[in-house]
């Protein structure tokens, strides 16, 4: 379903990287994996189009025709490409998707540059759609933006902070702006192009938020326990970068000595972390777990979510299939 | 007639920037001159509002309602506005309308996030805005970041090139892009706004495109031979900076021993640079009567489209105006 998505929404996606000017065309071709730093043709490794995957499955579960909302779909991806863009300048990341990030090499200018052609690109993409919704779509699309910038800023202000001093409330909340926020888009705009209700389009929000959640729960056990061939960074990156993630904090604040001694490692010196170790303890002070449990309750609530939009079963069952999906990788 | 479009243009600005999350909202109320840094409340000295102007004169000279076209005039001075953010963190510069720049006092993260929700928040505006203009003209105006970014990308590229190495033809293609686009926009917005046909929107960005190089051109020769006290920049900033603006480049590319010993000033020791002797030394070089002559130049080949447009002159009187305005600044 995603490899079909993404088939349907390439096109869309290259014509438009192909109609900026020189220099910012340069940093999507590589951004997605099309060409190579030396301007080589290269294989693609563009994600994993969940986003697109989302609109188009909410289209038809809601009796749309998805192919009217292909361009829709490619406006979402080219917004969550823009905010990657702008989130590893930000965060001085240096890899993604087992190859260097733009910044790394083309600049920090070019990568800004590229992340706002895009997110012009992506709003000029719904400005020339003829579809009736495609201009709620811009809006909701643009309201977004605001809440993944909010959420950005929430992360990296996180970051900053002294690891006694995080909730995992925050943390949630944060997650929800930076992630959950564009999986409700995605799906939103599927049930407006579906000509949906707004009890529908809202439901949808919510279905996509909650999925982006338990999405963003498992993204962080598998950037602990996750095989590094698989997630395209070294094994305990995150944990060396002392990353925050949800199972880190609901560890640290877990009160118990395990989740003292990661406490201790987050705040002391480099040479004494030891990512397996840190690994195991964050296992044993039970943030894993809290992050499993808690993936499977947003999990469910999305389901719940969804069956009030699309009660009948067969037609849920693209978007319930993608949401498990992107919920159940174990790598 | 400036203080009038801020005027009007501004509750619309405020109100957007105060639907920001916290965080961009700060940075959004500091930008605008709204707020001290501390967050106490400042007089304002949000710019001068051209933009704005344009689109609000473009709307009456072609016979629509400038009060519906507030919104937009709105959304324009929040995207010129996004791109001084992000150029401000490009260009490191430290000073703009004679205060910190905003990534000084709040770091380059919130800086470049604001941008990106300033960016976000225009295409709000215009998805919001039920004036059957709006979604042409959303289009219009993300169309025009794309090339604003390509300006701002020319822009760094040749300042990082060798002073001998820069043609005037490209730094104008450059200004173009990164000041006479948007000009161009908020002129053909106002043209949209007022249902006026495509070969008037057309004249009318292109009036804006005009003005904008001779705006360019005047701004350059203010930023080397201005008043600190109106530029609200140190004396000979520009020039110590090697910045290299259209008079500089004039002169680099005259051929004259006065363009050689700038040419060696550009590549050589700050402590050898001079601005008051390289000032006299360009204007000698001919970089001041070239970018004067210039400047006409442009603004009457904009007056030739605007009467293409608008023939009455009484009507055309106000656009007139405003573009005689920033080309006839002194200071």
């Amino acid at each position: 379903m995603l490899d079909s998505a993404r088939r349907a929404v390439e096109p869309e996606l290259r014509a438009a990287v192909e109609s900026l000017p020189g220099s910012m065309r340069r940093v999507g071709r590589y951004h997605f994996g099309w060409e190579h730093a030396d301007g080589s043709p290269a294989r693609g490794q563009s994600g994993k189009a969940v986003r697109p995957a989302l609109v188009l499955a909410a289209v038809r579960a809601l009796g749309g025709s998805p192919s009217l909302a292909v361009r829709a779909a490619a406006a979402v991806e080219l917004t969550h490409n823009f905010t990657l863009l702008h989130d590893d300048v930000i965060d001085h990341d240096v890899t993604r998707r087992h190859r260097a990030t733009a910044w790394t090499v083309f600049g920090e200018t070019d990568a800004i540059l590229a992340g706002d052609a895009f997110q012009a690109l992506a709003q000029s993409l719904l400005a020339k759609d003829r579809h009736p919704a495609s201009s709620a779509a811009a809006g909701r699309l643009a309201s977004c933006v605001i809440e993944l910038c909010a959420g950005q800023h929430a992360d990296a202000a996180l970051e900053a902070r002294s690891p006694s001093d995080v909730t995992l409330d925050e943390c949630l909340a944060m997650a929800e702006s930076k992630t959950g926020a564009l999986l409700g888009c995605a799906s939103a705009m599927g049930a407006l192009y579906a000509n949906a209700d707004g009890e529908k389009v809202a439901a949808l929000d919510a279905f996509g938020r909650e999925a982006g959640l338990a999405f963003q729960l498992i993204d962080d056990i598998i950037g602990i326990w996750g095989d590094p061939e698989h997630t395209g960074k070294p094994a305990g990156a995150d944990l060396l970068a002392r990353k925050k993630s949800l199972p880190v904090v609901a560890a640290l604040t877990s009160g118990t000595s395990a989740g003292t001694e990661i406490a201790r490692w987050y705040s002391g010196p480099p040479e004494e972390m030891d990512p397996v170790r840190m690994a195991s303890a964050i296992e044993k002070a039970g943030g894993r777990d809290w992050a499993q449990f808690h993936a499977a309750d947003r999990m469910s609530r999305a389901v719940f979510q969804l069956s009030q939009a699309v009660p009948e079963p067969e037609k849920a069952g693209e978007l319930l299939a993608l949401a498990e999906f992107v919920t159940r990788r174990t790598y």
